[in-house]
């Protein structure tokens, strides 16, 4: 069994290493993998991204585990999602919602039940009280419908979908990663032939097969590895050097 | 057998790196968990707050390696500390002083035996020429008395520990964590019912149950998940909001 | 089996996370050990650095990937290296060379075999479809020759070797590490008997045992555990203090 863990925890501190040490102590033969600790703190679209274009190259059963939790202590649930192939947990703010987006048959729970946390759960660190003995728990063989009651609504963090436009689809940039590369909504197996995109700047960027096709410094479009189109400059920082950010509206043509 | 690392190497550098290939190589089935490497350059004090918040949740057994070492090479001696629960290695600077606090029936060694070392030890990286291998072999069943000569003294970080004030209880804070939260020395079991923190600027913050329980911005105490009262501001920074570092003093009250 | 990662994809993302997932899919029982994913973006040399001298660590049979690899999806070629004790796998580009400098009967392949990656491989991501799946073939037990075409050459990243001169050994700064040492490329086992390095504006730095020979704040010289003789202030930053950098000339005296 996987246990994966993404935070906001930073590598300062040992929050990670406290919540290692929950899940070893309950389920010692677990692997545990890192997806990321780098998530700014808050940021629930980050991590949020990071689930959704990870998770489905882990092999089926995983137990993802997501903790960023801002609204810690408050009366934002727990919750707990099972798929046709992994289970995901977190704080019910719309950090598993794009790794399940579009998915049927969604099994959720409250995560409650006290024979699935700690003895004693703080009000601030849920990830080490909570979310990681219940994944440990899961791993070692507990029954998913016993974490607590069935829930069939949770929140969602939402984007906005592509709009047909006369010169072709307006998106949203959805994410900026660690390189800079500003990654849209616009899926890449979407049936229009894509030829470039168009920034709001009128700049209009081709769509390339891999960075090194334009010249060192010179801005493309490609279909990125996480499936979306984004927009990249090769060997530089495209959301720095193009001025594009979250949020940030293009046209794909 | 579970072993943790909590170094001040960075991410830049593959210094862990070498010490978990000296690990397997000794101990090819033990289980690695990084507490943390992401503490400042020498900073004994913030290792030995990770060690003694974290170790407390590791399974019995668990043996601990912390290289924050700035003297290394010279005569600082590394020593291994054992108690009813857990093995502790480093240097003796202080680093694994908090997390063997208050406990009864350490025993003590002074990390000598050729037969635990790398053959050719550096004078420079002890953590891989000296603690991992130490660390390894105990986790093979290498005994811990073999290790090297008995201590009985070692040295110990200190901190002051809370005094009786006409306003409460003066105490200071002791850890800064990555989020900017003030955890202080003082209890969050201590039988004296706290109602809030008086900082030295004379403002007063309520204790509150967790962070959301004042709006975004203010500033609060809690009884934090590291067992005791910090100064926090939801989903802000306290230490830089509201100026307070290791050392600055408060009253809890 | 063990296989290690060394990249440039920092802690933001998840791009580790993904090569991790695709690994355990793919072989479930491997090791997988981080040596460093703090490259700085393209740093072809840093993690040169960081595998020659960490591999020598790990036991026999691991398998290193290096992921530093800004021409990826062009006409770069994907190698693998078989040395006597390990096998190297990574983008032709140098990240590979220095790790197995002086080294006989190496045995080298173009990683091409569609056996080995998987089904889909982006033009922007070959440490998750193409490098973390050979990898974990191979740990599988497939044999390293059916990889693809053997090769005969590959990619070498060079650096000055020491020169004899009237004061002693011209050599260079090959790496500066995240504590600000400098490391020359002077081996520390070379038969000149080093007694101190000169600086280009003829600071002379006296060669030391330890960091904390000299007062904190003094710049020194030792033979580092790297296994060259590097520059290094006591509890400070040689690197910034001093003003070197890679390729800074210095004489070993």
């Amino acid at each position: 069994m996987i246990i994966t863990l993404t935070t906001d925890f930073g590598i300062r501190d040992s929050f990670v290493g406290a919540m290692k040490g929950v899940i070893l102590g309950i389920a010692p033969a677990v692997r545990i993998v890192d997806l990321s600790h780098g998530i700014p703190p808050g940021d629930v679209r980050k991590a949020a991204f990071a689930l959704m274009t990870t998770a489905p190259f882990f092999p089926a059963g995983t137990i993802h585990i997501a903790v960023v939790d801002p609204g810690v202590g408050s009366s934002r649930k727990a919750i707990a999602i099972r798929t046709q192939d992994a289970i995901f947990i977190g704080p019910d703010n719309g950090v598993l919602s794009w790794a399940v987006k579009g998915q049927e048959h969604l099994e959720m729970r409250s995560v409650e039940n006290k024979a699935f946390l700690l003895e004693r759960v703080s009000s601030t660190f849920h990830g080490r009280d909570l979310f990681a003995p219940a994944a440990a728990w899961l791993a070692s063989g507990k029954d998913f419908r016993d974490l607590g009651p069935e829930l069939h609504e949770f929140k969602r963090e939402a984007w906005n979908d592509p709009v047909r436009v006369q010169l072709g689809w307006q998106t949203e940039v959805i994410h900026v990663d660690g390189y800079g590369n500003a990654i849209t909504a616009f899926r890449a197996d979407h049936p229009h032939r894509v030829r470039s995109v168009l920034l709001a700047d009128g700049r209009r960027l081709p769509l390339e097969q891999f960075y090194g096709a334009v010249a060192k410094g010179s801005a493309l479009a490609v279909k990125g590895s996480s499936g979306f189109v984004e927009i990249a400059v090769n060997q530089g920082n495209a959301a720095v050097e193009l001025g594009l950010d979250r949020g940030s509206e293009v046209i794909i043509a």
